[in-house]
């Protein structure tokens, strides 16, 4: 049984800040440019969080590995989220040829992590503590490091602290955390880590969800920011999809309405936007 | 006609923390103590926003000054609100006998607007650009200082920007500017010098306002902390008098219900509080 009930004149609307943000597009190409090299590739762990692309990568000769313990490890890449103290040294020690794909935010995210560390201040990440991202953060912030969410409980702080916050975590959530801090410390220094790309995604999905009737975010899985997407769609009670690719639009997927929404986290490919976009055209023209 | 209908068995709190601050406790000790010594004394506009402790000071030869052109001025106070730079140099170079009696919290933000100019922040000050203090605080700040309070529209920011407070300002106030400063700037460095026991007071008459009929609110009407007490009070919607002293307490001021709250500012000296005490206890016991 069918379940599409979209109208035959259905306006299809895709954000024009969907898909790869400049970090990501940069360590993607990154990589295929060191398959050309002819090297055995590797990435410490996915290099995004988008299993289509890191399929594609493989068919190119880039794997992922999960530790460095590998052996035949020959040319090594390290993924936009950054990673450890710890793992950059154990990198140089063993010699590979490191291709540092940090997203260039990440990275000044990680070197004010440290320079608060540095200047005494108690380092607050306002964050995910499972995101890779956030783990390579925690390792230069010093050992009386806090991590906090929207969720979180604040603990007792020091008298002076620092905050910073995972690239793409929401402002709002942000400039809540630090309103309460603020209140209970006597000096409080913060850098503004947020991505302004993720920031104007969240926006742009924002108002077009407020517009249509159905949104469809599109990214993996397994992507913080594109799942912050949908939460975010939904939170604003819109009916919204997740997917990864085109062939999730099945019978289970109802396009109902005079409007359907299109938006991308920073991890999705255009190829696969344009395959959803395309696959959502032909059903309102009834060529399914 | 008499408008009490206070009840006979009303219960009459008064705050613990209500009356002089230490900053303003060491003020007024040490105009006195310069009376002593029997020089002309003189104070930089009122020592405090207080004009019954005002009053008393002139009794022991302790005069407020307008401005620094008057002749015969030998020993000079600065008040608890502290004085711009441009008067602080002004007193050095005119070599009068001067008494610092800025409080040293005050003294303390000050240092702090001077830290953050130096090390290259534009300085907001959350306060009232028309209160003494700020004033102060402005002349330390740098050119491209800015003064927000809770109304204030805030204006285009640069990327490193530092705060302030007021010593006085309600916390509220002040997180909620933090909040909206630091989702538009990259660094924020922000000194919370709200001193503690405003804070203290704050809360404290605001507990008490729920829990009682009318509330009382003594000090100068020239007092922005007590004008503040009084207006949070007024905010969760308790009747609430503003009076200086308990000659005020007349037949105009209605002293309605079972529980009747008293709470003053941190310049309010302890023999006005005690005088509108013992008025309403009179009034209850029908000696008036």
């Amino acid at each position: 049984m069918l379940k599409y009930i979209m109208s035959e004149d259905a306006e299809i609307i895709s954000a024009k800040r969907a898909g790869f943000c400049f970090g990501v597009k940069r360590a993607v190409n990154m990589a295929f440019e060191a398959a050309k090299r002819g090297n055995t590739v590797h990435t410490l762990g996915p290099i995004i969080h988008n299993p289509q692309v890191v399929e594609k990568l493989k068919e190119v000769g880039v794997y992922p590995l999960d530790n460095l313990d590998s052996p035949h490890i020959e040319t090594i890449i390290i993924r936009t989220h950054g990673v450890s103290k710890d793992v950059s040294d154990k990198l140089k020690k063993k010699g590979y040829n490191v291709i540092d794909a940090t997203c260039p935010f990440v990275k000044k995210a990680q070197q004010y992590a440290k320079l608060l560390k540095d200047e005494g201040y108690q380092v607050i990440i306002v964050g995910d503590i499972e995101h890779p991202e956030v783990n390579g953060l925690m390792s230069y912030a010093g050992k009386d490091v806090i991590v906090i969410n929207k969720n979180s409980y604040l603990p007792p702080l020091k008298k002076k602290v620092g905050i910073i916050v995972q690239t793409t975590q929401p402002v709002d959530v942000f400039k809540k955390i630090v309103s309460e801090v603020v209140g209970r410390v006597k000096e409080l220094k913060v850098f503004n880590t947020i991505c302004n790309s993720t920031d104007l995604r969240l926006k742009e999905t924002k108002n077009m969800a407020k517009k249509v009737d159905t949104m469809i975010i599109v990214g993996g899985k397994n992507s913080a920011n594109t799942t912050q997407l949908a939460e975010l769609c939904r939170s604003i009670n819109v009916t919204t999809y997740h997917i990864e690719t085109a062939d999730e639009i099945d019978d289970d997927l109802i396009l109902k309405g005079k409007k359907i929404g299109i938006s991308a986290g920073a991890s999705t490919p255009d190829w696969i936007i344009s395959e959803v976009e395309n696959k959502i055209k032909n059903i309102k023209k009834g060529n399914m």
